[in-house]
């Protein structure tokens, strides 16, 4: 926990850039298909056509429906943590460490909102729900932010029971079961930040 | 969320004290078996056989394996609920509302560490995860706990926030997956609900 340097998820060969080019086509196709029509529409065939390719190039691409659910994750995972590592303030570095937290809270939230049924997909995999890299990367952001507030204790269990409220499955269900608007639900985060970080 | 009285989880016409006595050392010899040798040592036939009754007699009274295991968790809910609202302190009324959430959490902790596996496999099923009577039931709890304690703020949110780390799936992650003991577990969310309580 010590190490000043987050470990990258997923860090694969880099791609030629045609193949990136076109790998990152067909995931955004598959994320726009998530976002106007949730995550039963996202089909082999529906990704080929809202992409403009041949239904063989996804298959090439990804294997199966399940292989491009995972990376499509991973490409949102990827991106929210190039954001709070090296993107602008208040999210990356260079901000309050505090101020750091609730942008982070607020990013999930908003990545909830999107892509909550993929998530949540994945989360109740067993396997993947704590196991996956993501998870570890977020967990020591949080704990790297809570000392650098200067909080005392145990970072890393606080960081966990931090996140705990973030997860899909709950975000989703406050979203959509109780009619919580995404501003309330940021405010309740900022909140529980506020209220865990002062001394 | 105004009402004095929390309402009551699965509340069933009585039983014949016989036909209670006998459902009671089915659930029990269940719950020993769990805790003893892990969900999976749950059948009908293990739990008739612990229990020193035939098979017939747990296939009439729950139906199936999964009726058992509802039945276990309705148990188990009932207990707790039972203590945190007619128990004695600090569980129970009469204490200082933030011990009696500090305990509340050490109550839902030392569960997980019996019955986690059980909880798990129900809070993966996601009609039951957060429609479940007893979690309604856990929130008005904590919102009721919050607002004695004096905390300002939106207390229904508040109280998602701090159940979603007492969850059987996290807790027994952190168990087992990261080797965290239950005293450790229970130091920290002491931790938290101080910090979150305090003005």
């Amino acid at each position: 926990m010590t190490s000043p340097l987050l470990p990258q998820i997923g860090v694969d060969p880099p791609e030629r850039g045609d193949a990136a080019r076109n790998r990152r086509l067909l995931l955004d196709a598959a994320a726009l298909l998530v976002a106007e029509r949730g995550v039963d529409a996202v089909t082999m065939d529906a990704v080929a056509c809202k992409a403009g390719v041949g239904k063989g190039t996804v298959f090439r691409r990804f294997g199966s429906r399940s292989g491009l659910m995972h990376a499509l994750l991973d490409h949102t995972e990827r991106e929210l943590q190039q954001s709070f590592m090296f993107g602008p303030p208040p999210l990356g570095p260079g901000g309050d460490p505090i101020d750091r937290l609730i942008a982070f809270g607020h990013a999930r939230i908003a990545i909830v909102e999107v892509q909550g049924e993929v998530q949540r997909a994945a989360e109740n995999s067993l396997e993947f729900r704590f196991a996956a890299p993501a998870r570890a990367v977020s967990v020591r952001h949080v704990v790297s932010l809570l000392r650098a507030a200067g909080v005392q204790g145990d970072h890393e269990l606080l960081a966990c029971s931090l996140l705990a409220p973030l997860e899909a499955t709950l975000v989703l269900h406050e979203l959509r079961d109780l009619g919580i608007s995404v501003e309330r639900l940021g405010a309740a985060w900022e909140d529980l930040i506020r209220r865990v970080t002062r001394c």
